[in-house]
């Protein structure tokens, strides 16, 4: 093995990379457009069928009166929150300490829209109807992100979704779901993306997540919740005089793969259970409810990393590309299944994993925690 | 000539189109990516050669140290004028009463960034030295926007405009650029854009103006400078996973389009010129200074439009597809010259103008104003 091949390389160049559906790369979008006439009209400004059809399209599917495509998932909640919080006059809101609004985002909703995150739960598990208990009267809006990406892509119980939601609508706190990845979740929850979305006021999901467009996100509501985010889209700049592009592929991928989420889901389960039977692993959540999981562990990054591009040489399957330190301490590693998984032969994840833990059982031995 | 043909349908089915490059539609990327290869890798939230290539250029075109691709003009100069604002502590900023900001934004840098704007200029001319004078001494930034797309694009002489940029840098005031359509000005101007953009410490320019892309800006600047205004598109939403498919389109039509801009700008004093021979109609500015200009008439919005639809009718000549009320009284329209302007044969375009100028006498002589 070569000293200087990177897990990122040695990933890259693997034969079964398990993640996900693949680079975003030029082939994404061409692949897209192979079949769209050059004579289709781009949108402007919002207007024009190539956004309103799909708009109307996720509204349906999302069992909402309207829904807005937006050039990124960042800018639709914010702006989602805002009007919540305008509407109640309290600047007001409550979310997981993990949730993308506080952690990724540069501290947006405070300096654009001075809102006040109260945070919900502890880090390590998502929101549940008890922490929703003792919140202020003039909270003006509650964010739940189905699943909790942060923490490997948890999942409250439905039972306990329908009850925060009803505790929330009986003391008049607007309830917004930060559904990223939340089509990934309907196979878990037996549930239709409309049944999960009537507990919610507003809703947003990501078109470039399991859905594998390039980048976009819609956010759905009544018509008067909509008609307001529109004005805030221009207000942020994102009210683009054309935003075809990510939508033609939204589109095009979203018919493919919502069929596919089932499969998704189940390939997790899989993949989870090959990762817990190494002793040096711990996956998070232990079974997934969704198409994606965290692996957790003690070794150091470098043995594992060593590990990791070991097991693609010798068995040309790419586990993972990136290994993080968790802050908490320890390293882990985010896995989202896509279409590549089901092209990894059995057998080749079987040797894979025989290989893996006999590596870290070697690593274990001479360097133990 | 049926009765329900409308100008915006016969401008359309015109075989001589005169504005712009042509319909923003599914060709214009389809054309940009044939020669892509498939394996080219998109970028990452603001990393990867396919943006930071085209940024590095950029910032060499504009004789900046840095630039930075933003999904829009409206975002990239929110984001520069609240670092000019919050640098001096001052929310105070000074544009023209015609400004994007001011009036194209639904209130973006009111609402999102508190920023107090001081109007500059009556609304008939651009911002000259002498508006400047007695501006307060707190005042952050002065945007100027060249040309002033909203009078027609007007511009200052451009010993104006480097006398106004040595009067703000003597006071401490940033001077911030509109250049939403730099390129096409600089062949009446005569200077490189480096030249223009050194008499400015910031500097946005469009993507899909001149050079006629699918969406996009960007915003150049010193190195510190724009390591905020990357913090800044973050907050807003602006930092997208894949900002590609606009990329690569900005960068094919700007290779083409750039050695065009003198072109354009001959044509469109060319075609003002025609518009000048009719007696019911107006120029502004009378000789062009860009590609653009626009028309006004004392002429009913109606009238205007049963003349455009006969002479596209019987010349194939399209003039223009929309006439607009002006809120000062009587009707106007846009003219931006691009790539189409150069495919109607000059017989026809004198045709067009004598059938016109023969329609509108008619209409004159019937219901004077």
């Amino acid at each position: 093995m070569e000293k200087t091949l990177t897990l990122f390389t040695a990933y890259n160049q693997s034969n079964y990379p398990l993640i996900g559906h693949g680079k975003r790369n030029a082939q994404v979008l061409k692949e897209a457009f192979a079949n769209i006439d050059d004579s289709l009209d781009g949108d402007t400004y919002g207007s024009g069928k190539v956004i309103e059809q799909f708009q109307d399209r996720m509204a349906k599917l999302l069992g909402k009166e309207a829904a807005v495509f937006f050039p990124s998932g960042t800018m639709a909640q914010q702006i989602a929150l805002r009007i919540w919080s305008d509407e109640k006059g309290s600047r007001k809101i409550g979310y997981h300490p993990l949730s993308h609004l506080e952690i990724h985002e540069e501290d947006g909703p405070k300096e654009l829209h001075h809102l006040e995150p109260l945070l919900l739960a502890d880090e390590n598990r998502p929101v549940l109807l008890r922490d929703l208990h003792g919140l202020p009267e003039d909270i003006s809006a509650v964010l739940l992100e189905l699943p909790q990406r942060e923490i490997g892509g948890q999942l409250p119980e439905y039972e306990e979704l329908e009850a925060m939601s009803a505790y929330c609508r009986e003391r008049g706190i607007k309830l917004h779901l930060d559904g990223a990845r939340l089509l990934e979740v309907l196979p878990y929850y037996g549930k239709s993306a409309a049944e999960v979305c009537a507990l919610f006021d507003s809703v947003y999901i990501s078109v470039y997540k399991g859905i594998g467009g390039i980048a976009g996100a819609v956010l759905a509501g009544d018509k008067s919740f909509i008609k307001q985010s529109k004005i805030w889209k221009r207000r942020h700049g994102g009210d683009l005089i054309s935003l075809y592009p990510y939508i033609v592929v939204a589109d095009y991928y979203l018919k493919q793969r919502l069929p596919r989420m089932e499969r998704y889901y189940r390939d997790a389960v899989e993949l989870a259970g090959l990762y817990r039977t190494s002793d040096a692993l711990r996956v998070r959540p232990e079974v997934p409810v969704s198409n994606m999981f965290h692996v957790h562990s003690d070794l150091k990054k470098e043995q594992l990393e060593a590990a990791f591009i070991q097991v693609s040489q010798e068995t040309g399957v790419g586990l993972v590309s990136t290994i993080r330190e968790h802050k908490a301490g320890g390293v882990y590693f985010e896995v989202s299944i896509g279409d590549r998984y089901a092209d990894a032969p059995k057998a080749k994840l079987e040797e894979a994993f025989r290989l893996l833990n006999e590596w870290l059982k070697g690593e274990a031995s001479e360097d133990p925690k």
